[in-house]
């Protein structure tokens, strides 16, 4: 896919740059999600973004230069995804499924398949594996937050942080399942009794 | 590494075959486990399980093959493996805790660290997919019926379904979550305060 410029304004150059940069970690995110790991290079991502190889190459001179790019990229999206995703919940009363459909969102989709390639090749590389751990540890600290502000969740009561905990690995235990079965329907039971169970052993705090 | 024979009787062809089969299998789950996809070669294996080239590929005549018996391997131990752990569990009271170990544990160690090299190349292979999915949809339905035995409910019970699978995503989610970091603390205090979500929500039936 060729991207055709939209915008007849000249940017400067470092505007341009800028954009550029951008547009091929939009598509090194969606390469990964669609191709995997393997199929991730330089040169694929520079065709999907539309940038010629020479362009795509001063930006990211080699592939562990591309990969540092996306999982950097992938952090901040998700980051911000969390935000987006409370922002709507934040005030009025507690509303448990609702919570947790946003929770479970935060593991579905291209962001979360392009994440699931980079902790597979992670497993496997101990570099990478250095590399995306801090990352990923400061995510599930930022999700954790969110999750228990929008349980409206006092953290002082015994059990409830280990539950908090317990509906975040859930929700990565349902993307992950969702891999190899799209079962909406199965989904959505779960999550609803889920949310029972919660308003049973975790009582919004006022 | 080089397997020495170690029985000095002779065995029929047949069995040496059979035996040869084994341990190309079993050489292929440590190598997917330990090198992931792409790591995972027929010549790798052979070189692992100490057979020879040619006798690997009288078993395996390419990759798709030695793929195909590795995952129907894979289904076979693992429905084993629930089988082993829930014998020791079966008979006395339910032992909430307890149980949810070897739930967990179902989705650990190599077999699980093999299984996720292949779910997730199986997510960008549709042909692979169309092998795993029936698989694996066979093994989830043993390792439903195995920890409703476990956890003696009853499917009756309104939401005792949802709650057991549930509790199975909880799993994979911990497992998934354990190939970045091994926290094996943070697990421990989850499933403990889980094991007390259980038996408060889904009390065993009499």
């Amino acid at each position: 896919m060729i991207a055709v410029p939209t915008t007849p304004v000249r940017e400067p150059q470092q505007d341009r740059s800028r954009a550029t940069r951008q547009r091929l970690l939009e598509a090194s995110v969606q390469a990964m999600a669609e191709l995997g790991w393997s199929g991730t290079t330089v040169a694929v991502v520079a065709e999907r973004a539309g940038v010629s190889r020479g362009a795509a190459q001063h930006h990211f001179p080699t592939r562990e230069d591309l990969v540092t790019g996306l999982i950097e990229y992938m952090t901040e999206v998700r980051a911000a995804e969390i935000e987006t995703a409370a922002a709507g919940l934040r005030s009025g009363p507690r509303r448990t499924e609702q919570v947790l459909v946003v929770l479970v969102g935060l593991y579905r989709g291209p962001l979360f398949r392009a994440a699931l390639h980079v902790w597979t090749a992670a497993a496997v590389d101990e570099s990478l594996r250095a590399q995306v751990r801090p990352l990923e540890a400061a995510l599930g600290r930022t999700a954790h937050g969110m999750a228990v502000e929008l349980l409206r969740v006092d953290e002082q009561t015994p059990g409830a942080r280990e539950t908090v905990q317990a509906t975040l690995d859930l929700a990565r235990g349902l993307g992950l399942g969702e891999l190899l079965h799209d079962d909406t329907a199965r989904r959505a039971r779960v999550l609803r009794q889920w949310a029972a169970t919660l308003d049973t052993v975790l009582p919004p705090s006022s």
